[in-house]
């Protein structure tokens, strides 16, 4: 069901492999600090028994984050969230119509006791940066690395950021000469 | 889990008992087409796995449809369609915030695959009247019984809207005496 | 007005023939499973007599499930509901603007008395397979064949699923190798 | 099925009398041009041969204009103008949940071919004022009447308008010394 | 600012010439009931008391009906509205965003006291019928020429969709056979 | 029309005397910087020749910002905007329906030319300081108090802040001794 | 600015000490897991520097998560999101008008780079599980009791909701005595 | 940070350089006035210092107005208003999704106290014309030429109208020929 990695900590799963354009960015994002994953097809409406038991065995497999990405009526990552300790990551991937404001309100309008982390329509990078601060938020030697790892990151963002601003306005004043 | 009535028809389940004022209205009109149901609790999130069950043995125990009433990030008819070879019927219950609109779409919005027949925000009388018509469908003496007893509900749908029409112009004639 | 087949179970119609390209996958569901069905344009709004007298002999002329398609101002599934005692399946077509949300409206708000069982924009193929689980609902021989067929049919979405999922690992694998 | 007034030149319709504390105000605008009409419960719902038959006699009987009001799924106004070649006014009437967005979308969208004049969400009262506008567009001596009866009204409008203004900064005023 | 033809009986009006694509459609329709009109762009926004002025006149210069298409903010047909005793048709021209959800409730959620007749999202086919409609509703023999036209119209569109019908059901049968 | 001050720098309009209750807080924020205003009421809809005139004549009058509020299909800033080369601030009024979103897109979503400055649903008080802002932008004496003025304001709306951090955080101090 | 618990892991923070009826709840749920906290009111309009220095210095001072509610135009959790390398979960305060869509797109749609995790409208308890759930992740003793607590607390929820069935059940049977 | 022009008057700012092809519209408006300005890239989540530091100096540098564009969860107009007395014009940048309703919330929805001066969703030309307005709100000579020149512009803007209007006339003329 899913590519295996050795002792993966995160679990990226989709209910489609359609979805696999839209859900690539969360493994790009952990590929650039570091941290092992798995990658899976486990859909709630296909394969809802199969969905359950990848939930919860989910920490039992040394898994500490899992991240769900699904469209329309999106139900993979609440299911997951009931069905694991873990925190779940939901993904709203955007279908043909609507813009995915169907798949943001089905994964994060959770009823109380089950939460689901959701991030933004097709915020696929995001939910792999959010899976990377929750690893980070531990106490461990891993956990402190990666602390550091973010600050060098948003550093990294901002050097990005005020290059392109420099690019810009060096762009106009080339115009303006 | 559920109110044993003998042999039931249909089941009627929601996610919570807080669902039971809107959801009430199934049971009634079924109740006024002398179809044996059964009620019951049975929460995608929180007994994810009772759901599963109550779903996959639904039509093995008899049942030939199931209504089904959640809200918010609305899982429940479409992991029970999921499931089951039954026509399941989705009531959209309104919650706090969004009139239904996230209900709504959480249900109606499945991918293909595993239909949920919704209904309307609330509307789970019209919920019990489309487990009739189902009912209905069928090719034995109950079907016929409730086709009859369809056509006589629809006339007597229009016979009271007529009486409610002479009713308004009724008074509006003694108002302008 | 239609395409006849022998003894059609189900009608499937739509307001314009411009919505058979959204349609034609309810057609195709039906056929999947072997269930007889007839197609027509009756539009609500250019041809309401026919329109009505369409719904109010389906069942007469044998019919157990309509499927209705219409876009925009959708009045074509809420009125055969209210002159059919036979389920009436919604198909919400989408069109130039607005991404079918108007269809959607029109077609699931219906008032309590008549519903309308509402599949997702564009929904079609969950149409066509609502309309086959309605007919497994009853309590012949046609109904036992067809709810098998709908386990297995189950049974399938979930071993392609699976398959996708192992198709995507291994080609992850081969990434990475 | 409605109040009869001597020639009445406009039918108000609702389909249901719980419609009537909306529908009201656009019966009372009629009044106050000196309009007569006629007030009736039409449902396309519940009652869909008789409003088509109301709809396709309304010119013979010698109306003018149809005034419609409906909510959520709202078929009455473009059903009524499907049968009849009068112009049909639309009146969103707002139920329970969604604000009258879904009554609104029912009834303004509908195809080419076959228009509704659509109105405010909740506005019947500019539903009789827009229909006497329609009647004030003809030609004979009482469109006249009518046209010289909306410049006055405006300005009427006006005037109320304006002393409201002046009621408030004399308010203000006297807060002020 | 305008195409004069003699003696127009309706105004269609626009505020910019970029919402012509769009608008075209109403002045085919009335071509096609052989009414008389005049186009014109009349911006609310860049030539306000020309605009103003165009209202005020416009039944002096023998206008009966307005429609007037605008987008966005979109001011041009409630502010005719004001000016006017004639009915204003407005039609909701969609933008580059938002789907002309914007323009629609621009137009159609008008105060009390000043009603435009909205049309659908991009309606404008709808709106010169609903002109014409305007005018049949009318006593005088040119009315009674148009109402019967209409009565033509509406059965030929039943007979355009019915062929499309049987279109579709030829096709269907031939690709069965 | 209007509340006269001396030498008044920004006018407050509004459609009606029912939205008072909203724009006062406009009033409010002006008063509590010291800025000359006047009130009045000037409907797009009921006084539009009243309103071009209140426009054309702002500035000449030493006006140099509008405030102007509206709901519904709000036209009243737009139509300002079109007429004055003065910034005219919009306030989007919520009405009985729809939560002020209409108010909202009829007054933000302007043509290119013609800017309205929009603040926030209902949000009055942000449209006076919004004015006062204004003002500070200048580059004379006044505008350099006001600056100051605004300084000491953001300053005391921290220390207020602040003050109800700690206020919280001392009364769940006491409950948990 | 907050009240101060020895050694808090997780900092729960607000606009506004208006928004703390909501926000309560994300304490509750701490304190059934007996995870200390801080409570405080962040304005990151109000006050931004202070909010940006509190997000700074956050995982410094030994927080391992942040928890921030806002409503409108809520940018308290994306702009601590912005300085923090802590995982930081939004909640969506709804305010008087829109029911918190706007709070929701306000939080959840941050761009790449900054994530939030996002959970439902006024759904500061799941926020609160959230952080639970985060902590929970980590590889310590302390994460390893948390984790026994939240599966103990998913057997309660499914306890409880069975319960109610039953309960639901049992007043129903007794009905129908 | 930015392109400097000699004694820019307007800041004009984004959060990514991806943002200009929308924002080059607001430059290009001032140019047309005459009017100095400085473009940079400033954002609110890559680099919240900077951008605090940018808004607390602009009116020290001698800025009157910042114009920001922002997209998504916007946070930066909002954000600068919280740091200066200036006005602030914010421009709701459409993303991928949600046709920039997302945006415009986030912009304009802001808490009492800080105010942002929305424009139309995309609308950079109108950011840009509304801060010429703003100067032109001063007392000084350059607010006398910018008024005047904006009593021009409406002048050209009017007469650009009514030539499109001619020679949509004349088309058609020739079309009718």
């Amino acid at each position: 069901m899913s590519t295996e990695k050795q002792n993966p900590r995160v679990g990226i799963v989709m209910g489609s492999d359609s979805d696999w354009p839209v859900m690539q960015a969360a493994a790009d994002a952990l590929d650039e600090f570091g941290i092992s994953y798995e990658v899976g097809v486990v859909s709630a409406h296909r394969m809802p028994q199969d969905m359950i038991d990848y939930g919860r065995t989910a920490h039992e497999r040394g898994l500490s984050v899992i991240i769900a990405g699904a469209g329309g009526a999106a139900h993979l990552p609440g299911m997951l969230a009931s069905v694991t300790p873990l925190p779940v990551i939901g993904v709203p991937v955007p279908l043909k119509y609507l813009d995915g404001m169907d798949s943001l309100l089905s994964i994060v309008q959770m009823p109380a006791g089950v939460p689901v982390a959701t991030v933004s329509i097709g915020g696929a990078r995001n939910a792999g940066l959010l899976a990377v601060r929750t690893l980070a938020a531990g106490t461990d030697a891993e956990a402190g690395r990666l602390r550091s790892a973010l600050l060098d990151f948003s550093e990294e963002l901002r050097r990005v950021a005020q290059a392109k601003g420099q690019a810009l306005a060096a762009a106009r004043a080339g115009q303006g000469a």
